[in-house]
């Protein structure tokens, strides 16, 4: 899979690639990320990217052209599968669209930053909107990196042991059940006998029950759901 | 505010808190923000953090010891208002957790890694337990930064600009209304005559239908959640 992420601010996204399961995905030829400077892109002097709003208010805003400059250098050299703009109004992301994603070969993110992109790009360049959640933070570039994750470590391969993912929560509409590793004892606080039972029958079904006693307590509506019709695994 | 994040991968955390917002936060002496290594604090020889689940199953469990003396390490410097745990069975992290984080003034955050941590540090030693999205990432460190960045550019003074964060999505339980800036006409898409008219009440109305059109239609749930009680902006 090939990631091509553009930014305003594209040094907020040196390190979370770098490290860890990306890296590793990276290293082994399951993925390609590639973070683009918003500011190579533009035509104007200073290397301006934003300015104010029409209609006045605070804030700045990115300015459409280096936006479809950028975006459409990168489809000058291949065509995506989604381009995809990362916003709090935005369609939920969830795991279900990372399952989606993840079969994808070619994905494009635009971060936004400050105030927000300019609306006519959301209207005539972007394929997906989508919000990592209910909040507001400074851009899009912590949100890309979310979706990229979540997305990234689903491709075969990218994890050592492809039932860690299966094994997840929400992939089977319910939240994981409590783990628990050594010591047995933790300053007289246990381990629940039955992990230490060694019968993996019982294990299976107790794990079950505090899952769906945990997602009952805690996220009632995940129960509630009818599956995905579009979910493909 | 100070935010202290305990983590068995800080790499992935060097780039998303030393640019843009949250540099210039910590900059004015708005925010202190530490990262601390897990494997600091393990007993264990060759810096051991993580072991196999009790039960079986796939993943590695980050162990009790290492993070139990981390949190007290911790604890014994200063008072934390609030140890929280960063997972996808946690609460979710919405704008309105956000603007009550905001005037606290330590937190702690713990960033799980690999299939999770053990349950006795939940049960024992957590506050709160949040999660961003119903999605999985390999680990809680780009939660936490997500956390971080949503609570820290709703401390005042942050923002350059205050009334920045009060006008953005979520703040009056309603999606930010379309944004422009120049050209004005961009391709022969033309920004919506209202806003160039210079008529500051009308921009205002238009703005706010457009916000109540856009949540209508993206979150219409939005808009039948009765006010946060214990929201406090």
């Amino acid at each position: 899979m090939r990631i091509d992420i553009i930014s305003a601010v594209p040094q907020l996204l040196e390190s979370p690639f770098s490290h860890s399961i990306l890296k590793r995905a990276q290293d082994k030829g399951l993925l390609h990320i590639q973070v683009h400077n918003l500011r190579d892109y533009t035509p104007y002097s200073h290397k301006q990217i934003d300015d104010y709003p029409y209609g006045g208010g605070a804030g700045m805003v990115l300015m459409p052209e280096p936006l479809a400059r950028a975006i459409e250098s990168l489809k000058a050299q291949r065509a995506y599968d989604e381009i995809i703009f990362l916003t709090p109004d935005g369609e939920p992301f969830t795991q279900a669209v990372a399952n989606r994603l993840s079969l994808k070969q070619t994905l494009m993110l635009i971060c936004g930053h400050y105030k927000g992109i300019d609306e006519r790009i959301r209207e005539h360049f972007v394929t997906m909107e989508l919000s990592i959640g209910d909040y507001v933070i400074s851009g899009g570039e912590l949100a890309a990196a979310v979706v990229t994750d979540a997305v990234a470590r689903l491709i075969p391969g990218v994890l050592n042991d492809e039932t860690s993912a299966l094994s997840d929560s929400f992939q089977d509409q319910l939240l994981s059940p409590p783990v628990y590793t050594r010591p047995a004892d933790f300053r007289g606080w246990k381990v629940p006998e039955i992990l230490l039972s060694g019968d993996h029958e019982k294990i299976a079904r107790w794990r079950y029950e505090k899952a769906l006693e945990r997602t009952r307590q805690r996220r009632p509506q995940l129960l509630s759901h009818s599956e995905d019709p579009e979910k493909t695994t």
